[in-house]
């Protein structure tokens, strides 16, 4: 019988945070796949499951998606890694692939979910905790309430007018892979008159070096970094 | 000792999408909490914790929170479950208040948090599966991919404006609480040039009822319907 693949969340960082259904389905899988933009690169999926699953047991795979700015070079690495996982599939085995937060927020997963589905493999995508609802939690602050609306959007040079559009539209929102833009940020709220005290920088979430607090411009946040801003303010 | 308040996610209603962590915290807490908007009312977040959490040993308290269209009415109901609350922790017991999905994403909890803090107790949010997530793991799509943004608006009569400028301006848009305007959704998405197989229906995720499947005119939802568009179609 063929083997099947699990898309798996493991929540923002912190191993009590995996669900009951991503731990037990992880303990049946034969085989750990997780993704990496460099062979041999330290996955932080991993290290989140390593305190509350017993991985001593389970054949790892290092699967290799590069951050190549051809998508034609990107769907080879993706093609080679659905080769290598089918091919394990094909010989019983099942697979769990396991991504940071949730697979359906900006993951490889679902890029290639329905092409493993395409070759005649079962899959099941385990929902995990975003990484933005546990900054929000640790901030102590709700995303949205009653009637609100959230936009969620990264921030990157060219993603600058989505974040534009973002703020003149929304009460909430959610600023992602904020860390270079964190000047444009400012520079934007600015402009359009909202206050500075109306965000809250979510940096290293779960991490030793995790930051919470206020956006002050010149100061550097770390590479994990979001940005929350609620233009009726902070408080609730 | 006095104890604390946990505000505590159990996910969007399958019982195996509560964390580690929300078991652990439910399972160490003497109470647990559960807000209604009807005295007597069937609440969802226990159904959900039933199966994996002993509750049998826990003392039960239902949280009254009236719909009223009064702000302070609303506030005298509010204030009545802090008491209660209060009371509790004044007397050592720790206190679970369980919410469906994730506490920041449009709950009660984080109404009260604040004030329950200032009243002097310390408060922990448990972070859960939002039920859009689940939902869009459930369809097999991924709510974004990339530098894609994501709208989330819940839809109202009142609220169909803001619906409106997240069909404008974002890639993928969640309308949440459909149920009441899918007619509205579907003239709006017709007005604006986007196909209904765009759109992606999700209602009564995890329930015996569920249904997922395409947006048709003139069918009828259940009661938790929420709407997927993807403008860049359902396919990845």
């Amino acid at each position: 019988m063929k083997g099947m693949l699990y898309g798996i969340g493991v929540g923002p960082g912190d191993s009590e945070l995996l669900t009951l259904k991503a731990k037990g389905a992880i303990e049946r899988c034969d085989i750990i796949a997780y993704p990496v933009k460099k062979a041999g690169e330290k996955s932080t999926a991993l290290e989140i499951i390593r305190p509350v699953v017993d991985v001593s047991s389970k054949e790892i795979m290092e699967l290799l998606f590069v951050m190549d700015p051809s998508e034609e070079v990107r769907q080879e690495y993706r093609d080679a890694a659905m080769d290598e996982m089918c091919a394990a599939m094909e010989a019983g085995k099942d697979v769990a692939m396991i991504t940071l937060g949730d697979p359906c927020v900006y993951s490889t997963f679902m890029r290639i979910c329905n092409d493993v589905r395409e070759r005649g493999y079962d899959t099941e995508v385990v929902s995990g905790v975003p990484s933005f609802c546990h900054g929000a939690a640790k901030a102590g602050l709700p995303l949205m309430l009653a009637y609100e609306g959230l936009a969620i959007v990264p921030a990157s040079e060219e993603n600058m007018p989505k974040v534009s559009v973002a703020l003149d539209d929304f009460e909430n929102i959610v600023i992602m892979k904020a860390f270079a833009s964190i000047d444009a940020i400012i520079a934007l709220m600015n402009e359009k008159g909202i206050p500075l005290e109306c965000a809250t920088v979510m940096s290293n979430i779960g991490m030793d070096t995790e930051y919470i607090g206020p956006l002050v411009a010149g100061r550097k946040y770390g590479y994990f970094t979001t940005v929350l801003v609620k233009k009726e303010g902070s408080r609730i």
